[in-house]
């Protein structure tokens, strides 16, 4: 079988489907520059189930509760560690407004069942005294961890390569050009182009600071705040370096902009104020592969007999990736579609594939 | 003789000394690095005239006075286009307070005879319409003009090349090293391990933003804002380019920090907001070589005859880059300092020179 896109689906596919039997190649000249590049690796089922997306909620859960037995998994068959953390997540809010607007999305997570409780502020600066004393408030949602998303593509590489996954490093301008009798599309954006898939880019710009004089960022929780309501997150790593994320824009270049880096360290400094002594080492843009109901498409593609597509992951790419890999190859491997894939199909976009 | 430095001033003071019939070496292995290479360029003698500072303000008068034939020389001897614009500089203030302190400064400067007018708040916006209506008022200082110091680099290397001057690429340690009957230390910093004179670094971030879809920026002339307590200077190029500076930091160290880009774009986009548009293309810091009264230390260095220095222009290198060279020139030709040297010679600083 043919995996076009090496990027962490693409790969951590390609593994699975290689531990049970196949012959893989993944195709890709450039693998893992895509949006895991840039992404910051939240594992943030919790923080991240918004109003009217119980469905995508419920794969977030469930792929989340996977992540810990992947990352030893995976950190055991690859040598690699993956900077995976279980600190939690903090969600904060700078003004009253800002309070009341993450107040109301965590009130409906709460509402969900899912593990999110309100702290004090008291609490919240017990937790990460790094916080700005402005910091009218917050919550802790424990189980909303943390990967390095650059190494998870290194060590999926790893393992694919030693359960015998071979790279070919083409780019696919079309599926006729791969020669094999199932052909998985994890093409991110260009799964557009492919497929005909209604995936467009969002673009996201991304800063990496670092900590002062090699030490480790002054805080352990990823912080995911509003602050004079502009969204942003800290993802702090042992390395020293904190991701602070992210613009969401509907753009398809990746220009690094004055608005968007403003907009970042803005935000970043009025929650961590501790932040502007630290370095600017990179600003990037990536391309999340969005779809018209933010979900991903994962299944067979209608129309094009062994033709699987695994794409349109948007924010949840690196979340997402055990249970989209671990579903896929249930597919590959026995045929049937499992129930879980059901409202991620690509036959919900209806017949016509040239929406855009 | 030698030059230690390849700065501007370095090369420029080779060229003039070549021009009168010196054969000149001039000293460095990293050419045009230092902070010549992270400077905006402008050409303000009345805008950059400070209290206390009638001294450095009549040198600086003196020396952009030099600029157009200057420029226009360098320009034919070298055939490089120095990207030497003369539409003025604009001084505004966004916030009554940032206005009461830019007038402060003006008046001041109007008290010089130097030439600075006032514009009503109507009169900014028809000369540059991209700037916030916020902004409260300035005024025009139509004299202050701006040059590309990379290309001015570039230029008198080429110029000083066909006079006859060569490069030595080493990095000189000790004047020891040096084997010439003059030396002139043109080195920046470097010139107070070589003299031991108090010459420190003073750290300035400066940013370049490109403008949209390759097009020229949305404004033309230099822009030095005051906004809500923080200066900023805006200077537009031909090519799309726009420099943001500069922080002034008592650091010695060249890491961009987020406190520093963020304090810039912050301003930058309070006075143009379009700017938040404008491609980040380069954030980089640089070192001036600052001295205990602001001002350059040329002439000879005491206690070691055949040494000339030329050092400690700290945020103006760029305009003094005539004067300096023509007094240098003068001076290691005729042997007799120009009266004008007189404020600025290496002796005022005392015998004791381990100062730091």
């Amino acid at each position: 079988m043919a995996v076009v896109g090496g990027g962490p689906i693409g790969w951590a596919i390609a593994w699975r489907c290689a531990q049970r039997g196949l012959r893989v190649v993944v195709h890709d000249d450039r693998p893992g520059s895509g949006a895991s590049s840039v992404a910051a690796g939240m594992l943030s089922p919790v923080a991240e189930a918004y109003f009217g997306e119980h469905e995508l909620t419920g794969l977030l859960v469930s792929s989340a509760a996977r992540w810990p037995a992947f990352a030893a998994e995976l950190t055991a068959a690859s040598g690699v560690d993956l900077g995976h953390r279980t600190e939690g997540t903090l969600v904060v809010g700078l003004t009253a407004d800002d309070l009341a607007e993450a107040r109301r999305l965590w009130s409906y997570q709460q509402g969900l069942a899912l593990p999110i409780t309100p702290l004090r502020p008291s609490e919240l600066r017990d937790r990460e005294p790094a916080l700005a004393t402005r910091v009218r408030g917050g919550a802790v949602a424990p189980g909303d961890h943390q990967v390095d998303p650059r190494r998870l593509v290194t060590a999926l590489r790893a393992a694919a390569g030693r359960a015998g996954v071979a790279l070919r490093p083409v780019r696919v301008g079309a599926l006729s050009e791969v020669d094999a009798r199932v052909t998985v599309v994890a093409a991110g954006c260009g799964a557009a182009a492919l497929t005909g898939l209604p995936v467009r880019p969002v673009k996201g710009q991304v800063l990496r600071l670092r900590a002062p004089a090699g030490g480790p960022p002054g805080f352990r929780h990823v912080i995911r705040g509003y602050a004079d309501g502009e969204a942003v997150y800290l993802v702090p790593r042992d390395s020293g370096e904190v991701v602070v994320g992210a613009t969401v824009e509907e753009r398809a270049d990746t220009e690094v902009t004055a608005g968007g880096v403003l907009t970042l360290l803005r935000a970043a400094a009025e929650l961590v104020p501790e932040l502007v002594e630290y370095e600017l080492v990179e600003a990037v843009a990536g391309l999340r592969p969005g779809t018209p109901d933010n979900a991903p498409v994962i299944g067979p593609l209608p129309g094009l007999p062994g033709v699987v597509v695994a794409t349109g992951h948007h924010r949840h790419g690196i979340v997402l990736t055990p249970v989209t890999a671990d579903l896929v190859a249930e597919l590959i491997v026995t045929g049937e579609p499992d129930p879980a894939l059901a409202p991620f199909t690509p036959d919900r976009f209806g017949k016509e594939r040239t929406w855009n």
